[in-house]
């Protein structure tokens, strides 16, 4: 029998999460895991643990050759991106918790999990209590099983600590940015990826929504084209009532996984909060003791898929004023709806449009997309010949 | 770093499932796991693989030292556990996918899996692609994130290779029986969990289902009472349209997994046929590559929970006649409707009048909970109080 290795932590943070932590692992000798020290930016705060337990120097955790586990769970990027490259250069394992820290730095910090060849988790950067990354990992790893689809969606509004991250969609962006690289093996940048969040859709959007049947949530959504590339964005979409993602409320995240074969799995659970986060570090910890790594199988035993800009969209459009729609940018409209305050139209148009200009986030004007609303270039000219017979022009 | 275990691979079965692994692995040269020898009942059948690869003598496979890992996808219970116990036996590591072989010799596996120590995993016997004994085991596995109650929904007519399993529930029943044991640490067998299919659910359940806003799924449900004890059954249940439970349809199953600190977990996906248990397989085979186990953390680890009678449910009942209903049995009935073909109730009555009597399977009754069934014995008191005061009855 394999025996399971003792884990020494040091642990950088000591809110809700890094507290939490450190009770459950108290609680849970079976786990093999005690923090040895926790690095905190306030030594003058009042701590419910040991006052021998602190430290505001990092180095007195990441040059401890006992410690052999770095835990991240502070907010500032910068310095966890600090942390996080000392301690996997320093021969320790890492669990992490910073979206946008791993979001902005991924290509750096693969190189440096290849070059050390340690374990680096983060489950809970990508969906907290949903375990996606792992999922993706190990179940989406090989030809015949690979992902056609992936879709995340979360309703905006819920606070973060830093609501900025939040109203404008930063943080799905960065969720995005991280599950693309365990779905099909694609490194960006977040701001590679066509993005907007939901700060610009308006209460009569969702008196159309529903009067459609739709409910409004922001998606991030990734699929393969018939190039074998992949169209990949975070938008505002209008979601049929009749799908799972209709139900994503609050803090929960769903996240549909569309694979070979037809098979389709729904993962709906909270996607941030200090317990789900919690829980997710707690679940990458207990898999360091097996060793456990991301393979990254997609970007480094397959061909890794590249992102596309060959597609169109079918988009839902509603402003003020016709003069900031440019008309001439779209294949056709399928309807457009006009009163005195508001007007809409929905029609298609190519994803380059949207990637090269900013009228859609200006001046009042709101983009939702359409369900279903990618079209691959390879299926354009029928579909647009239809569009014109059905609106009685050609 | 540590390298990963070479898998070398005896395959009992070669139906859809076994030839898929077959081809994936071949495929998947990254996953360093090889079929050595695949066991079948008919030789003679003409397959799509070298004929070398296949023998009907399962000891080429279970004595074949240089074999470390027995995969076993066949139908067959009773030879199935055969070749479970042997293989572990002979310090090899199982994968099986054999929901009956499992939930019947739940006990006897157990300590088998105990005694020799060896990775014993079985998620394609679960929910097939939905990982749940995997989420059980590594996200609730602690004081703080235990589970609070935990359901699996499924309806029934998805065509297993037994039908008789799938028409009157007992692929749930099985099902339930495995995944009591990774939430709660109960070891129990299928016949001591009170169950039934939706063999005698009527086109009129169904009408009065959508009257009242519901769908009729089949519920595996279990929930911790507040004597720490856990209620569990298998039972038909209207579902509000507002329940992601009500989403699933066909050969889908849903999952919710309620834990401490109200976090919610949802998860569906395919939970039978041929590619999702292949996927959960594959999934498995992965994980033992660095000797992933399941740890019964629940059973082992903790005070493994009992399951309990002191709960009470409220049920709609529909029937032909007055006279196959013992009124007697009911602490109350909340309401009714006659017609002249058909009659239903809804009323609240003890657990084991259910679990000690026929009369609810009998004479084309129907019995049907209704949405949040249980009620706890130590709150039945100021129920009871309550609806005979609505009821004007005092």
């Amino acid at each position: 029998m394999e025996t399971h290795k003792q884990l020494i932590i040091g642990l950088f943070g000591f809110g809700v999460v890094g507290e939490g932590l450190y009770k459950v692992l108290q609680q849970t000798p079976s786990l093999k895991a005690s923090i040895k020290k926790v690095c905190i930016k306030n030594t003058a705060k009042k701590r419910n643990a040991p006052e021998a337990l602190f430290t505001s120097d990092k180095n007195e955790l990441l040059q401890d050759p006992e410690i052999n586990v770095i835990v991240e769970v502070i907010d500032d990027s910068v310095a966890a991106f600090d942390i996080v490259s000392t301690a996997l250069k320093n021969g320790k394992s890492v669990v992490s918790a910073s979206k946008k820290m791993i979001a902005d730095n991924l290509p750096a910090l693969l190189a440096l999990q290849k070059e050390t060849d340690l374990p680096f988790l983060y489950e809970a950067a990508a969906c907290a209590s949903i375990p996606v990354i792992r999922n993706l990992e190990e179940y989406y790893d090989n030809d015949l099983f690979f992902s056609e689809a992936l879709l995340l969606a979360q309703q905006l509004g819920f606070a973060e600590s830093n609501p900025k991250l939040d109203v404008e969609g930063y943080d799905a962006l960065n969720k995005w940015t991280i599950l693309l690289n365990h779905a099909y093996g694609i490194v960006s940048a977040p701001t590679e990826i066509l993005f907007t969040g939901i700060q610009n859709v308006q209460g009569s959007d969702a008196i159309v929504a529903k009067e459609k049947g739709f409910d409004i949530k922001l998606i991030g959504q990734a699929k393969k084209l018939k190039n074998g590339k992949v169209a990949a964005f975070v938008l505002p979409q209008f979601v049929p009532l009749s799908d799972p993602l209709s139900f994503v409320k609050n803090e929960y995240n769903g996240v549909v996984i569309e694979s070979g074969f037809a098979d389709k799995q729904f993962f709906y659970g909270k996607g941030a909060g200090s317990f789900p986060t919690a829980s997710a570090v707690l679940s990458d910890i207990a898999a360091l003791r097996y060793n456990y790594k991301y393979e990254y199988k997609k970007l480094y035993h397959h061909q890794p898929h590249e992102l596309s800009n060959d597609y169109y969209l079918k988009v839902y459009v509603s402003f003020d004023d016709w003069k900031y729609i440019p008309r001439e940018d779209f294949e056709w409209i399928e309807e457009w709806h006009a009163q005195a305050e508001r007007k809409y139209l929905i029609g298609v148009l190519h994803c380059n449009k949207l990637i090269n200009n900013n009228w859609w986030k200006q001046n009042n004007t709101s983009l939702v997309l359409t369900p279903d609303a990618i079209i691959d270039d390879l299926d354009i000219v029928h579909l647009k010949k239809r569009s014109l017979e059905l609106a009685g022009v050609i």
